[in-house]
């Protein structure tokens, strides 16, 4: 299977190229806005596995082509991105592939951070909003520590909630997560309680914030 | 130090009570609109513990009672009895108590369950709009599973996150909840990103209606 990660050269996109590189056979395709930049960033991915001897398939390219190769497309763009990237890439989508998102909406004030839903209720319903009516919308891998993540001394213990209204599409993702070794994937239930799990991201950086020694965290349900 | 909580014949609240009468030294004052009925609660309380062989301090009577005799005041009514119960006790409260709030908002429909916060933004921030001025609120054990809190055969690994705007208020809750065995308590942010805690209990809840296996979530951030 072909795994793009739009925006696959920023923090959570890296992660989850190099886990699911590391991890499983897919082919993990680095989208960007700028295809040599992809190319770049995808070549040192590869540099960095290939030194702890992990064979690997990650090629890079533009978030169209990526797109349009792809049976799963990751937005892992800075979330202000996110409904601009859906509308340019569209047209490579097609009612086999599977969208995810991973994209958070928050804002900071004196008091932390808080979440800012867009009006649809969350991200990924907006997203599902701009995308091909025929597309699937999948919400997952929002609260997941980019630096852990990117990271692969550390070993993972942590879970991701993923919702969506396609069960084929759901489980698709589910079974990807649960395919990055130490990453539980949970069904959250339909894409519109998503707003909840994008809730928590917020939650963790106030929470690194204010207890000393508590960094890249994530979350665990038991 | 003496702890009352109101409605501390319900869930939540009858957790709370066993765990701080059987951890700490702390007096546990049972509170109800029925003061008859916290009394027998607090027996059956009492009965329980002596049977584990455990000594403690409970008592039971009626909210206001209760509320004038504690230091520390906890709110485990049902949420949309929160604001009204701290009128009922408000002349009880004085600067030297702190109220804490363990309510959530939320409501379900068939997608599963979504928070819905009062405008104050979260049932926290409205119980400090209604509570004395001078008495610090703080949100606290939104999150503890019920269950698993009320029977002391299970061994807890929870967390839960503290927010206030009172610096020693929040202090002084962090430790009575860390004070129960395997709770850790965590320093949220002010009263202001409370929202983000309460918003935890429904995707709880969520996640145990939707996996096999779950119930009972609590949650731990690592």
């Amino acid at each position: 299977m072909d795994i793009a990660l739009l925006g696959g050269t920023g923090d959570i996109g890296e992660g989850l190229a190099l886990r699911w590189a590391q991890d499983t056979d897919h082919t993990v395709v680095v989208g960007s806005r700028d295809s040599e930049k992809a190319t770049r960033r995808a070549d040192d991915y590869g540099t960095l596995l290939g030194e702890r001897g992990v064979e690997h398939n990650v090629v890079g390219m533009g978030n169209e082509a990526a797109t349009a190769r792809a049976d799963v497309v990751v937005l892992s763009v800075p979330p202000e991105y996110a409904i601009s990237t859906v509308e340019t890439v569209s047209d490579g989508l097609t009612s086999d592939d599977v969208l995810v998102s991973p994209a958070v909406s928050m804002d900071r004030d004196g008091a932390g951070f808080h979440a800012t839903p867009p009006e649809d209720g969350s991200v990924a319903q907006a997203i599902a909003a701009v995308a091909p009516e025929d597309v699937p919308v999948v919400g997952a891998f929002q609260s997941l520590a980019a630096g852990a993540l990117s990271d692969l001394d550390t070993e993972l213990r942590t879970d991701t909630v993923v919702t969506g209204d396609d069960p084929e599409a759901t489980a698709l993702v589910r079974s990807l997560a649960d395919a990055i070794e130490g990453l539980r994937a949970l069904e959250g239930g339909p894409l519109a309680v998503t707003a909840l799990v994008e809730s928590v991201t917020p939650l963790l950086i106030n929470l690194a914030m204010n207890n000393e020694g508590m960094h890249d965290l994530g979350v665990r349900f038991q």
